[in-house]
């Protein structure tokens, strides 16, 4: 008997963002595994059982998942946003390199959802609509250093800038020093999106400057996306400004 | 009246990308717009007009679903993957931003979808698992010099990079040039993947090295992800690889 395991992406907020592909993958697992709030988005299933963890744990919550499919089960791991985008996936992948042979032959699949990303762009307009790049600023993997020479090194060659993670009870600074680092080499007028809780009732966006950006509150839940030198605004009475980035660069970059 | 336009991501290949909330704008749109084969893909709905166009006309489509809008109307224009990353939506801001003051008045409306480097991400692991970026190699907008830039400058910073639009018939030399600039920073043996016609039947993903590249085909319908020197594979017996990259950093990046 041979075990499955989908890691499903769920998209960021409700369920407006869950694909066919996702409903299909929740449906067709006898158990899913997850962190508690991104289960309970998952609809109720008879015989499917639900085995929930805490949002930290993601090395456990695979390896238990991958033993549960090696003994031949059908199981899912549901993800927020994109499953593949700083989450679930290279966990996954992390955990299978590093056990048991039988975990390779595993039907493994990976079910993509909208990243938070793509869903805070969209709520402002198309500030990604040139290059861009995503950067999670959480430093427990990796550090700071090299987050402030890929800050320096996206800003300086005119990428737009997604910041995932982009604060954390025990670095609350992290995000302030970030924009100082970017206004190295970007404009004051740069905009910034905050975009928190896309797609959920208390979903908030603001678009601010660069140079305003560290007044603006941001947790966990929070994506941040800082434009280009290229990107602007479209002021509309009555409604939020349209942000986005051009399509064709105008500017030269030295 | 007041009229809307709704930019709508169907996301790669079929339906199996399509989000609830892309199903809802499309039954909700009386009228529209699109290329033909994407607008193939939306379920047809009684009193509702199509408007096809060619794939490179984004603007002269942009204007006229701008000035339907205009009248009254609640108009829909669709966009593979997500209409944000290189697609219609910054193409609609652009004619908003040139165009006349009532098209500020309008409820413009993006619905994200799956971009294409989240699905070819996901069929062949976890490659985008840490910090990412994605740069379009059409130079039609964009010098070429500055995109040899930002492939230095992703690359040098250790970026696992995205490329769209990886060639055109006007540049087939671009896309291994982009390889060959990439060499530069990364090891023969970087895992790059090609995905084509990702969610479609033809459907093909391919993983190869960075140093074998350029032996392989890539077309328009092709999404290219070059990975990091922190990259890595795990063999499968009868299965492709699984690509992924870390969420921790090891290795110390100069």
């Amino acid at each position: 008997m041979s075990g499955s395991l989908a890691i499903i992406g769920l998209g960021p907020g409700g369920d407006r963002y869950l694909t066919r592909e996702a409903e299909e993958a929740l449906e067709g697992a006898e158990a899913l595994y997850g962190y508690g709030p991104y289960l309970d988005r998952a609809p109720a299933r008879a015989g499917q059982t639900r085995h929930a963890s805490d949002n930290r744990e993601e090395a456990t919550r695979a390896t238990a998942a991958l033993s549960h499919a090696a003994q031949g089960a059908h199981v899912g791991i549901v993800s927020g946003g994109d499953p593949g985008v700083f989450a679930m996936a290279a966990s996954v992948c992390e955990e299978i390199a590093a056990g048991p042979e039988s975990w390779r032959a595993l039907d493994i699949r990976v079910v993509p959802g909208i990243t938070a990303m793509l869903a805070v762009a969209a709520r402002a307009g198309a500030p990604l609509g040139h290059d861009f790049c995503a950067i999670s600023l959480s430093d427990n993997l990796k550090p700071w250093d090299l987050i402030l020479k890929r800050l320096d090194a996206a800003a300086g060659a005119g990428f737009v800038v997604a910041l995932y993670n982009p604060v954390s009870r025990a670095r609350p600074w992290q995000l302030a020093d970030a924009f100082a680092r970017l206004a190295r080499h970007l404009p004051d007028a740069t905009p910034v999106i905050f975009g928190r809780a896309v797609g959920r009732e208390e979903e908030s966006v603001t678009v601010t400057t660069l140079a305003e950006a560290e007044r603006i509150a941001a947790d966990m839940a929070t994506l941040v996306i800082v434009g280009s030198a290229e990107t602007r605004l479209i002021a509309r009475e009555g409604r939020a400004p349209l942000v986005y980035t051009p399509r064709a660069v105008e500017k030269v970059i030295a």
